[in-house]
């Protein structure tokens, strides 16, 4: 811990890696599949991005973290020589696969790709994250489905703190660290028990997994609020597919070190860009011969050498460097906005830096 | 021209715009709608590439040529330094849109994206080229289908003769070029006729037009070497839309010193990949856990990055980064072709390379 926010939860932190440190409050973009969506390596760095996301279940898949491992891991791959944080697949088990048999010992499924079947346990979870060569490997946990009754969740709770033992018990290699998983759903004493039940097993970082799964914001609020009180202020905390700039800068303010979210990269895709003052859709006809960046004040390559005439003409046309263009200016704000809230704990500016971002993006955007 | 074949009509020589020199034989990427698909300027730059080719008719009906000149002109626009030819729109007036009539006056037609009328003449080309501040412009002309009888052909020559003097007539920017471009079909005396009364009006290079549209290979090598033999020595001759690195070989041998083609860019994004022995289509199971690069003695980026392993994975996900990564070798294979053949003439062994280049193309590849 480096700093910490006199009025707030919000702190600045540094996690050691294996492929390097980075500063806490961090975001991670998501390259589900061994890449960032439209982006390559280098731009990823020149963006400020300091750790990635990829997913279990997408590689476990395809291409097989087998021929992933035999050709030296993940980070040679795909030419990353950062951190990476893997999640355990569970999740995607249960959002995108069909035909789910849970058990106690774990997950049969069929693949959403071709059908085929597959059995992934807590067990088979950290041996292919073990493959993968993560930095960061998640515990195997249930993610209920949102909304599910008090029972259903409870189970999930004592099937995920048996699960997160037995990732334990599985041994990840020595230079990779384990983060367990709370659920609990949006019950308060779930949550409380998850927390409490992973922190005696001991990790070196919690997550909360079950969010953004379809709550409302004041739900969700309320349970990261409560449950962050029951995880120990020494070690990262990670809210899981979170989210909005506005929600980060939330979670930050509720004592949440790290975040990973598609937002900016799938965004992109769609032509919508982030800004200080709020959202830009690029294809909008007032941009046709606009020849201004994006955002003036910004300093990503694309706000650099394009305008957005340029930009919105791409788009329009359906060009692939469309794409990339945009996901390297997302990518870039989310990882300058974590750079300022960085700054601003460690000035011990936290709530002015709060109030300013939501004045600038309610503030009516003439651009 | 610094240097000829003592056996062909290879030769090299040099071309000087305004936005910089570059040595032929050339080979120029084709960005359609002001972006090199998949590809960045700077990308461009570092796989080799001097001059680039975009299209009129598509920068015409969107973004239309105004709002680029508005915005600075196409070089600005793309955010690309060196030399652009754009063509006059002929081909893809013919090619793509819809319910064409065409006058003496120019050509009515439909536009391919949203059916609204257009008209484009020889005065129209230059005008929209004015605009977009192509270094090379080239003339409008009416590219006859393929096959078509004499009488069509005929009339057609005669129509790009006429095209060609109102083209001459509308006046370049002073840092402009522009070239004219032979027709014919596959009849010799009207390609003769065509190329003849070309250089009676004088233009500052000379294109075949009308070629690769379904003809046979020794048909398209007959027509090429003859109507070379009626163009000025002196002058830059372009082959429109060729090709293959075969025929680009073999073009160089018969005096021609400009190529574009979408090719390399095409076949990336179907996931061929072009090398010295010949194609690799890297969706091949056999590449699957294959840790080498597409080719050990690529100095691309792609080669120099990643595996074809990896590759593989990229184009069965269809992940963005595939189609450029693709792409990029592709292009740096082209730009390090005609590296080799600019040495090979200089040297006086452009017959040993030729050789070679066949061989190697003809020796079975176990890669």
């Amino acid at each position: 811990m480096l700093n910490k926010c006199p009025t707030s939860r919000a702190r600045v932190g540094e996690i050691t890696t294996s492929h390097g440190k980075f500063a806490t409050p961090v975001f991670m973009p998501v390259g589900t599949r061994g890449s960032v969506r439209a982006v390559s390596p280098e731009e990823l760095e020149a963006s400020g991005v300091k750790i990635i996301l990829s997913n279990t279940y997408h590689l476990y898949l395809r291409p097989g973290h087998k021929i992933i491992e035999k050709l030296g891991g993940l980070h040679r791959f795909m030419n990353w020589s950062g951190p990476i944080l893997t999640d355990s697949g569970g999740f995607q088990v249960y959002s995108l696969s069909r035909l789910r048999t849970i058990s106690e010992k774990g997950v049969i499924f069929q693949s959403h790709l071709d059908g085929s079947r597959h059995f992934i346990g807590p067990e088979e979870a950290i041996t292919i994250q073990k493959s993968l060569g993560a930095d960061i490997v998640m515990t195997f946990d249930e993610c209920a489905p949102y909304p599910a009754d008090y029972e259903y969740v409870a189970n999930s709770v004592k099937l995920t703190s048996l699960w997160a033992r037995r990732c334990i018990e599985s041994k990840i290699h020595a230079h990779q660290s384990l983060f367990g998983i709370v659920q609990g759903g949006m019950y308060q004493d779930l949550r409380e028990m998850s927390a409490k039940e992973l922190v005696e097993i001991g990790f070196d970082g919690y997550a909360l997994g079950g969010l953004s799964v379809g709550e409302d914001r004041a739900t969700r609020e309320k349970v990261i609020r409560e449950t962050v009180g029951f995880l120990p202020e020494e070690k990262p905390v990670y809210l899981m597919g979170v989210g909005k700039p506005e929600d980060i800068v939330e979670g930050v303010g509720q004592g949440v070190d790290m975040f990973d979210c598609v937002m900016p990269t799938r965004n992109a895709r769609n032509g919508t860009l982030f800004t200080s003052w709020g959202k830009m859709v690029i294809k909008n006809a007032r941009y046709s011969a606009d020849e201004r960046p994006i955002d003036e004040e910004c300093g990503c390559y694309t706000c650099s050498h394009f305008s957005r005439a340029y930009l919105r003409h791409l788009f329009t046309a359906r060009e692939l460097l469309s794409y990339r263009l945009n996901s390297i200016h997302n990518i870039y704000f989310y990882s300058h906005l974590m750079e300022n809230i960085r700054c601003a704990i460690l000035e011990g500016k936290f709530d002015d830096f709060c109030q300013e971002f939501f004045r600038n993006r309610s503030a009516s955007a003439n651009n």
